[in-house]
């Protein structure tokens, strides 16, 4: 977790503080069920959520050092608590397994990352259609292999960025679903010594589904499809910011980054207004997919567990998801704020001299008659010239003094297919499937 | 693609007949429906699929020549089914733009795929439920970190896999419906020279779902996550591989793979059998998950489309099916034929003097009043004897003959704690939650 | 393995001829060793190379129907050698393990496979040296963030090129003699049943070195070395094919591949030539990325070896060399044929105003008294006028007309600092630095 | 970076404070170096010098204060110190570039980090070494697949273990050789406003060699073999942390990880003894193997340079330098103190009723005449009848009532090939080449 790419929100739901808040509330919950059932006294729970409601300051530096003494977590909190709540704390945890404390606690925090994540999306949705609906109709390049191929506008080109992380948003859902699970099963996941109604009970008040078969774990097969979820709404994330990237260079410069009055661009080059946030975007990607892997190493435990997906997990947990929050909150503000130039776009579009209405040509030759290999010759052959001037001379030039092309169209014909808004005419089709029908 | 790690239905999918066969399919759909809006000829259609009821050898050799110098393959192919059709032909692929007919047909032949995988996956739910109820009641020991826990059953391990394997096809099908879309959109994904009603019929033929935006290319993060999902997978595959060969090491032989008549285990040591299935498996799985990230960062192409994407898909495209379709397959066999060996799970259960019961004495004697932390300590304290013997000391005796536990615990209480029953009380309810209350 | 990406060298390499052959001579070496030392009669080896001096064809197709009845190759292979020599036969591979075979013959390929990667960075080396002193002087713009800087030439792009794949070259070197080790030490490496100098004599003969110490097979880090290797030079292969596929952008245009006379950029748009090599191997580029996670997994084998190793060797052996291979070849020829444009170069270089100069008349201020700070504040005021002038203004004259400026800097003093050969002064000198000084 | 998975000394390395520290060495040398050729005034890097040798403390607070405004590293810092030095630190990065400073304070970062993972690995082969030669003639069974192959010794397995860290300590040499490298080249890397002598003089004084060629960044491929070698490095503790969580399996239990008094192993279970930090190391291993990717990812670079590798490498320099300098000496740690029954090693050998020793028969059956097959067969036969007894039966007493067998060898013979010696010949052999002929 680097300081600088976290924000607070998602960093205190990785605390310590927050972690015993959690490990606090199953074991407390698993006690009032296991009152329920007589397996304990009815005392038990009374005083645990007694001493819960004074509001203890929870101290970590204390559960630490027990922690030292005993090398182990869960015993160091449940002693801390002994410490305060007294003799009746000796009924907390009972036929329990560390691992249905830190594996259902695990599974809250990831399900509260998962919602601190879609409302990053949704703002990022909101962000992207609004910009969309601003630029509907602005024409701009599309481009292929980084070469001018036919105009779209610049809303589809956000259009098509919403649909892709709506898709991610859904993907998300389904993610939380598979990791939102609670297992307080006992040692090996037979509920030997604790049956499947503290479970029930714990996974209600949590907002978790219980666990259909554990194994003392939680089944890792959940985490490897949480993270690699992530890792594909990482990849989506560096489309973006790549497309940013594209757009802002000096010969290109169709749009740029906001930039903050004060804001130094570079210490040697005072010129410079540089794409460094969706550059940050794109190295923050990587990091997110460089989890992905581990996760996925994760999966097979040996038999009923070990506890080599420990560490992987305090590690890409945290990191993931702060890492994540943060992409999805800066791309937002990218989008949010982004300087778009549609003057440029249209310049930009125009250079090539009208070669990107070339295709409309070669269909309306053949269309007159023109067999499609003499069609792709005669565009072709004209195309090629427009391309080596550099924009001095126009295709719709060229083709009205070739005789192989008049002798099929006129000069209406031809004009008729160097318009732009030919190209735009199904903008409306394309944003209502994106969008819904009122927008 | 490895021919040893492959089935002859994957491999068909992916040679370049059924992917002309696909191809011609789409444009002739596609023409169909240009006919249908008057954009062509409905002679046009008439003609091609006339040629196609003549059902033609697709000619790949003649097919690469063509693209040899063209250096495009939809235009080889293009102009070698002209060859054959004749002048009608030439409005074949009006409007499109070649990866209309690549994407899309990627999306049959991945939605085909993942068709066969499911298969794969209910063959191989089919062979784990039929050996989890066949072990229902077989004890075994739970292990975590390699150590002896606490008593589970044969079958439960089997259903455990059955649960992780059906959330992999719960998954598949969400991926499937993922990568499913068909695009014929044109150029830059804007239907400037073809409706959208193309797409809807092609679509409708194909079984597959129109894609909302493309932009000459269907979004990558669909493929991503598509690839994402089979690294998943391949982690259970992994998980379950490793349960088996542990099983099968020399000193803990509860299990192993059939062992053909005529097998040879070793070419210098006739006596060994070895996992080597499943020790295959855990290769084939690093490889399946070795070709998620390559996905990834295929997601993030340049403005509208590159083509960076294009070689990575030949490759894991088959890559990544063929080899999975195999290891599931290989997986579904090692399960339906394994080796369980039921007296050598209870002699490996019982070789520890009944440390296995040490948590239920535990339990006893905290509910019995003494404080978790002494509790602790005595059954520790005996327990550390019995492990030190070796199994020479059994804990249930040294229990009887500590003071401090006979103070709170007679014979038969102690007794009742070393049942076996005990363990397997939810076995029935958690069968119940994986397999349905009718199994 | 995919044919398109695929040279023929390298595809036969990895035959299954040219394994059985490696085999065979891993295994007649070996009875000379053993003959030597009275092991074997001399009569063994003597029938057997008798039979290798007849030049037998090698049936593959026989060899694998014996496997399928034997299930393991090594011994399939033998069982047809015996087939052909007869009775000497039956001291081959004596005391040795399958892994001797398997292991030293996978040496073999990968140092051959190294040597033919070394030929293509060698060739790639002497483009980048062609190209970069032909164009060591041709001035271009220098660009940070997609942005531009400041002046560099077009020979220090591909002079950097050549360093880093000269750097390349020597990991390679490393990473060939890391997995160029013979290990012939039986069934765990204790050359119990065949002396060390039967494996000394096989790695002399084979050009290898013998493994200090095995375990039935030769450790897999070194493998893993030389697969991740392999994907940092794919990092670099995708670096110069980036940096192409930028230059080739339509509004950039600064070089381009070669097009080739009757190609076809695009199905639908005649005028498109598109940089589809370099945008092939950013996806090769991922490929071979794609195959240093699992060679890295490879290395924690279970105990002396178990073989979950093999079907990932099988795969990315042949896959990871084949596909760098043709990708450094693709790449080479890019580079050799790249169109290069000298004037587009400098018009793109001159289209800012002259902002790329900012820096020069920063630290001219700083050195003629200004703070810092201040010096930047009046450059960057200045700067940004040019810039939002979209070239229409130019920074000297604004300067000029600056009265914070001029009280520092008369006109000849602003003028010299807009000068082209300021920033090629030092460019001898870097040359000097990567090609040494006899160039 | 988890604060539990973590050394003070790594992580000092990697605090504001030290790079803060390296910064200003890097301007202060860069200063000397400038005013010895006249480009600033002597009094500049006097009053630099002057202020640093009051050892003032470095505010790290009020230099992020001061970038929160500039939203820039580098000026801020030059900032903060020309708050402290006065006029004279106007001259401080004069023709410099925020990379120069960047870059080689990276290189110098990741070279200490270096020496401190060399240190480490020394001591990690010292225990190795130390317990290697403790062992080098315990007896212990060698497993292929996980079944018993052929007898070992415990010091070949710590033999093998040495030999592949010390191939892992050669090439973090090479790679900190490659990392090592100052960059002080401008803007674009062209030297432009500041001479190659600077640069000299900086690397001189760092440690560092001179970058041939920059492009105002340190290319990346170096940090990308950096990082990949970590990785290799990270699968080698997993492969020596997977052997001892082998080893330490309740059947197996042939060493164990120290256990300190007071720690607890479960907290259900008190009898469990769990090789916690082997599973630690295990998934510490992974962690580090996830950063490999992000650094390949880094190398393509847009142009002279963009900034995308800066927030990957502000994690996974410390994350995977930090977690590697941890997880060896957790292991340095493991195998110093490890637990090993030699009893228990010498038991399981013979459990199998001398079924290891197959091979040596088939061998002399073969050499006394008999045809491999039959050879193969014979053995085989009996072996299976010893396996299928489970140890009740012994191999020698079944081949001595064998006739097949008989008929070639006699009792004695037969005893022979029984002994445990014959395998443990060569063992000075492979010591010598692991450890030198001197140990």
């Amino acid at each position: 977790m680097i300081p600088r790419y976290s924000r607070p929100e998602m960093v205190a739901l990785w605390s310590a503080e927050t972690r015993f808040h959690i490990w606090f509330e199953i074991e407390a919950h698993a006690l009032d069920a296991m009152a329920a059932i007589g397996m304990v006294p009815a005392s038990a729970p009374q005083a645990v959520w007694a001493w819960w409601a004074t509001k203890p300051a929870i101290d970590v530096a204390a559960i630490d050092a027990i922690e030292a003494v005993t090398k182990h977590d869960v015993i160091a909190f449940l002693t801390w608590v002994a410490d305060h709540v007294g003799e009746e704390a000796r009924f907390l945890h009972q036929g329990m397994t560390s691992s249905d404390v830190l594996d259902t606690a695990l599974a809250v925090q990831l399900a509260r990352a998962s919602d601190i994540l879609l409302a990053d999306l949704d703002a990022l949705l909101a962000a992207l259609k609004r910009r969309a609906f601003e630029h509907k109709f602005t024409p701009t390049i599309g481009r292929s292999h980084g070469i001018h191929a036919e105009p779209v506008t610049f809303g589809l080109k956000l259009a098509q960025a919403h649909a892709e992380f709506a898709r991610c948003r859904s993907r998300l859902e389904a993610a939380r679903a598979d990791i939102a699970t609670c297992a307080i099963s006992g040692a090996v996941g037979t509920f030997a010594n604790i049956p499947p109604s503290v479970e029930a009970h714990v996974a209600a008040k949590l907002g978790l589904t219980p666990e259909p078969i554990s194994t003392q774990v939680i089944p890792r097969d959940r985490h490897a499809m949480f993270f690699a979820t992530l890792g594909v709404i990482a990849g989506s994330v560096e489309r973006l910011a790549t497309e940013i990237r594209h757009l802002q260079r000096t010969e290109v410069l169709e749009a740029e980054e906001y930039f903050a009055p004060g804001q130094k661009g570079s210490s040697a080059m005072p010129h410079k207004r540089n794409p460094v946030l969706t550059e940050n975007l794109t190295g923050l990607a990587r990091l997110v997919r460089g989890m992905v892997t581990p996760a996925l190493e994760n999966v097979a435990l040996w038999h009923e567990r070990d506890i080599s997906h420990s560490s992987v997990e305090r590690m890409i947990g945290p990191d993931a998801t702060i890492t994540l929050d943060f992409a999805l909150v800066r791309l937002t503000g990218v989008i949010d704020k982004l300087l778009v130039y549609p003057e440029r776009m249209t310049a930009n579009m125009n250079r090539m001299g009208g070669l990107i209405h070339s295709q409309r040509v070669l269909l309306a030759l053949t269309q007159a008659g023109v067999s499609r290999e003499d069609s792709y010759a005669i565009v072709q052959r004209n195309a090629m010239k427009v391309w080596q001037s550099d924009g001095a001379l126009q295709l719709r030039d060229l083709l009205g003094a070739d005789a192989e092309v008049t002798a099929h169209l006129g000069p209406d014909a031809l004009d008729a297919l160097f318009t732009l808004d030919h190209h735009m005419r199904q903008v409306d089709v394309i944003f209502d499937r994106v969008f819904g029908p009122h927008g």
